[in-house]
């Protein structure tokens, strides 16, 4: 993505940007007012993150984003557009969320068209490698569960192995997930570009292994 | 498939059919004289079975195939094509496996362009339900493969979780397994079509989980 000047010198400016996320370590629940947490890695412009916390406004949203440019995007657009205080935007990298997020804390972690990452040389930095999702079933509360979207083929049968070699047991799973009507599920921007193309979406939803869901 | 009389009347005349599949049960192996033996449950006309088993001509295979004119037509093509004595067919139901094969019998399992039965009340016919994967558990050798190809996104999301929760492990998985050149599996009649309509073939391999494997 090239740098987009007004984004990055809106995120300063933003009231729904998280500074210094550390800080609500183990209390993002209390600050968000929910029960139920969710957190998207990866939130691009922020669309998702967005018409998601409209369709559940009882559920907290964090959505998480690396680039600046994007980053601002999506928080020009909370601003905007969300009234709710139930919604918030962390500009950094995936790596971090063991500093932001305390163990056992967040109910659903959506991974949406991340990165395909397709030379080999380069899966470590892919979102559903092994080491990320070590770090994700800390985080995932009991019940919790990840969803992930792709339209990267290679991805999503990479991830698929990932996930099951790595104590994750399989909920749902579709290889054509807007052949059938899912209003439960907002579609991201990318998402839209794929569905109007035609090209199909893959989706898994993962929750922990039972010997994994003492801790 | 509609009545092919010359096929249903070849039928008992074919050389490769074995009239009486019952009397080799826990002798495919010597009778086929080979080290591998691969089962295809539904082969159609018989492609698959007939060119996997010129590719790998130290290893067994035996196709099944309910339909009789379907089977008459493999039948004639296996005699014609087919100067090999390690290919074989049967014509039968899938549901008589136990009574032809032994325990641990069978190598490699071929699911092809099963029949989808899409109402959910004929799933337990789908060939991948769980009772026929406990059957197939039973008759697959200690590092026995399942090897199933569909172009139906419906059955394979379904049979995901079929072999997911009935103790099978994920081995390989593709969502578009022709977009790579696989030379060492052959296309089956229907896969040619799907193919060359540039859609995609769903893949998957399955071994039995490791404490299955001890019996």
């Amino acid at each position: 993505m090239r740098k987009v000047k007004w984004a990055v010198d809106y995120l300063s400016n933003s009231s729904h940007l998280i500074e210094s996320p550390e800080t609500l370590k183990g209390q993002w629940k209390e600050f968000l007012q929910c029960d139920t947490l969710h957190v998207e890695i990866g939130c691009g412009k922020g669309n998702y993150s967005l018409f998601m916390s409209m369709l559940y406004p009882q559920d907290g949203f964090v959505a998480l984003e690396k680039n600046d440019s994007a980053c601002g995007m999506a928080a020009k657009k909370f601003d905007e557009q969300s009234q709710d205080n139930h919604l918030a935007l962390i500009h950094g990298d995936a790596c971090d969320l063991s500093n932001w997020f305390a163990d056992n804390e967040i109910d659903i972690i959506h991974l949406n068209f991340s990165d395909p990452w397709p030379k080999k040389r380069y899966a470590k930095r892919r979102l559903s490698n092994e080491k990320f999702l070590a770090q994700y079933k800390n985080l995932l509360s009991k019940d919790g569960q990840i969803q992930m979207k792709t339209d990267n083929a290679s991805l999503f049968e990479y991830s698929i192995l990932e996930f099951l070699n790595n104590g994750f047991v399989l909920v749902d799973f579709s290889v054509d997930y807007r052949r059938d009507e899912h209003k439960e599920d907002v579609l991201t921007e990318y998402e839209e570009k794929f569905v109007e193309k035609g090209q199909p979406i893959y989706r898994c939803v993962w929750k922990k292994k039972y010997e994994d869901n003492t801790k």
